[in-house]
């Protein structure tokens, strides 16, 4: 059963039609509603979809939960699912969920299928995430709901009792919070570092020599910028442990809960120190283009008439080549590092590692 | 119990016995194929083995199943696991372990092990997938045989119930059936650019001039080829949304099924996409490699020895080098942002994305 | 309830208080440890706090489980929680959780979150392995220990029956043991092949033509020296295969067991194949960066000048060109192929495939 004639109802009656299942609609209006569900799902009032079904899903506002109460009696029983959403995080005190429970304290009320879209319903789980987190406390009533989404081609997952509900909740209105500051923090650092790159590199040799070095721009001071931005995201990454053991060590206990802003920055390593290794790989790309360059090509071939001309043979510098030498190599041999710990913070490696490990590699 | 002789019921033999399991295997013929089995397992008749074993796994082909009726008194109240696979997607029209549940009412089927190898069963899960799919009607047997599965050293999915098991079945016949179609278009549009460049930039310089080019071939024409193979496999990710939306806003509904063809197209764009990064890398791995060839150092060292002879010391044109440096650094944002969709595409990681952060990324 | 009053049932309380469940630790000296533990939680004697919990973490060393064995009759029908870990893989004959069961038959036993640190359980599991494995005999508790793992943020996975406990207490203790060999095994390699090629290249000029190539070291050698070894690892994952099929050929079956160190061989297979991949990379790396060398550049401005002075125009040799161009071409192409069998490697991929699919790849 479905109760409801939105948007969420109807991609909800399809794709449940699509899959096999008998469907009932209840709607205050049926006659006017009808039309809008498939042929093969039943439009009828409340009352009576109530009636002919074991499984509803209630796919209405939270704001309408009341007006359900008429049909207390012949809901009692009955599996409740609540797929509502709110529009802002923890919008209310208890979660929408909990809310419909403690209208129908007959009824067994699950929690499932706020976190995937209208969208993904109607077309099937195409691309994406095809989980659907349930909760409840009754283990029975998950289980059927659970296999409902089987069969649906959703990937259910048990997220427990209850009070899950309103962490369910929260996940469709998030917005990669863990990587806003991480973000912007490498947009100020870049900026910053790019100001004084392109003073140093373009600016200061115009106004002191007049020399035009403004090709530079797309790619030379770029490509100074990248490292010094990942350096500092890097020691940003290490530091903030530093500080905790700093701040262990003052207060003499490893229990002290430590204050907000460093418990922030904790959270934040893992982001953080993504970026630097992205910032690391679009240098390590830039400095292999450096050759491709049309400017590159013609600083050598002018180098090289000019000693032609002189007839000077030999301009091999030492002490240049062993330093570009080493800085390559060690740049390489940093970056495959990085390499390794970037891909130990893919879930799935990450999963498949212990604790120690974990740390070993880290 | 292993019902059954062949290469897959040894195999479960095997592996059971390995994993501490009793093992009894019902065999028609107990003398003769005695010495197949591990030492540790008892060979016997069917109807005996029958009686000893609490699970038994099926493991004949379902032709053979209604040999097994004589012994529908001794299977009452047993789990009888089907293991067996089709030859053909779909191939009868119910599937074979609810053959077997019409077969046998008074036993609990499970479906599950048809998704692992004779070959991974005895050596165990060492590479690959470690999953074993199982569906049941009956909770408490699914268990048991996810139990068993665990010891084995596999990872059980519960996939709900029986009505499962025709795609479980499915599983094992399929071979990349998603990738198929974008990759006889990739094929097919690197062939017909290919071919186009290679008139362009090696015959047509050889008919027009008499110029010997033909070592372009191997490097700059494939690369040359792939960005526009990239291009066109891009364009044709983003072209069925837009279509969908035409479609969409011409009939005035969004719940009209599209037509079959462009749902085709709509369920590939993953697939099409990643071609579409595949390209993208190659031709970044391609441009980086240009520097190293051969040819472009005799080409430079030409250019250089004929502007020493001509006294020319300069060279340097404003308009190519600011061409060339644009052309690298657009490139690498590019191939960067192509980087971040394809990492989003890996299942781990659409997993912890919700439905927002997917689409704003994508 | 928690018993102990270590660092882990430290940890656990903070952690237990933090996610809003009541807490009561049990002390055999309860004043003195107050302190040590929040003040949301209570502080009492072992008898006391028993009698007031439900279900009872067991944070004491497995020595001192014997000395629990006067709570026996409070004990009766609670659940226990094992989370000891031991100090070497297999230390004692049965694992501590059913060594506890054996002591505390009325009891129920499960083991879990011994894969968790006690600085994990500190902060909240923010990077890494969010898992916490449990196994138990009895489904209920089982199940109720789950979403106590669930409350606290980390991600319950049942491992089976209680026979797991023995794996799982195992599990903290492994520190990448695939990977030791293969690592070792690909050190001595690069050692070998480093020594030849610094030979041939630097220590053999020198001798026989005083030339100084002493450069050549950090890039040119260590360049030439990995894809050596990277051959010799891909040709180790593709000969125990061989090998394994003659061994069946001539004993004329295939349930014969292959010889331990085979066995071994075929199980580090993924790891060889991943290190000659990392090799691989390496090597396309490394390749890349010749041509931004100072070295190179050098090099080619010194052969421009003396062909300049010589007034030699062209230099151009065939077979040179269309060498580079191949090696180049099916350098990437062996690299891409290469970097498919890496991606199909990752846990999350690899479960996405079925056997037909894996085999087909590889």
């Amino acid at each position: 059963g479905v109760l409801g004639s939105g948007d969420f109802a109807r991609s909800l009656a399809i794709r449940l039609v699509c899959s096999g299942f008998k469907v009932v609609v209840g709607s205050r209006n049926p006659k006017r509603k009808a039309s809008l569900f498939p042929a093969a799902a039943e439009v009828t009032f409340q009352a009576e979809a109530v009636k002919k079904a074991d499984v509803i899903f209630v796919a209405i506002f939270r704001e309408h939960y009341s007006t359900l109460c008429d049909l207390a009696d012949v809901l009692a029983g009955k599996i409740l699912v609540d797929v509502s959403n709110n529009t802002e995080i923890n919008h209310h005190k208890e979660s929408n969920a909990e809310y419909l429970a403690s209208l129908f304290p007959a009824c067994t009320v699950v929690k499932g299928f706020n976190v995937v879209s209208a969208w993904t319903l109607q077309s099937g789980a195409r691309d994406g995430n095809k989980q659907v987190l349930i909760c409840s406390n009754k283990q029975e009533a998950k289980r059927t709901v659970a296999e409902i989404a089987q069969v649906m081609g959703f990937t259910p997952v048990d997220m427990g009792c209850m009070s899950s509900a309103c962490e369910i909740e929260n996940i469709p209105l998030r917005l990669l919070p863990a990587w806003k500051i991480p973000i912007f923090l490498a947009l100020g650092l870049f900026l910053c570092f790019f100001t004084y790159n392109l003073i140093r590199q373009v600016i200061h040799p115009y106004i002191r020599e007049q020399k035009n070095k403004l090709y530079k721009i797309p790619i030379e001071v770029v490509n100074t910028t990248l490292p010094c931005v990942s350096y500092v995201m890097l020691s940003l990454v290490y530091l903030p442990g530093v500080l905790a053991a700093c701040s262990q060590l003052y207060y003499g206990t490893k229990y002290r809960r430590f204050p907000d802003w460093l418990d922030q920055w904790l959270q934040h390593r893992k982001q953080i120190g993504l970026l630097s290794f992205f910032c690391a790989a679009l240098h390590a790309v830039y400095s292999l283009c450096l050759p491709m360059r049309r400017s590159h090509r013609y600083l050598l071939i002018e180098t090289a008439v000019k000693q032609a001309v002189e007839k000077k043979m030999t301009i091999w510098v030492e002490e240049e080549v062993w330093r570009m030498e080493i800085y390559i190599s060690v740049g390489i041999i940093a970056l495959g590092l990085l390499s390794l710990l970037a891909i130990t913070s893919l879930p799935s490696i990450a999963n498949s590692l212990n604790w120690r490990e974990f740390s070993f590699i880290q």
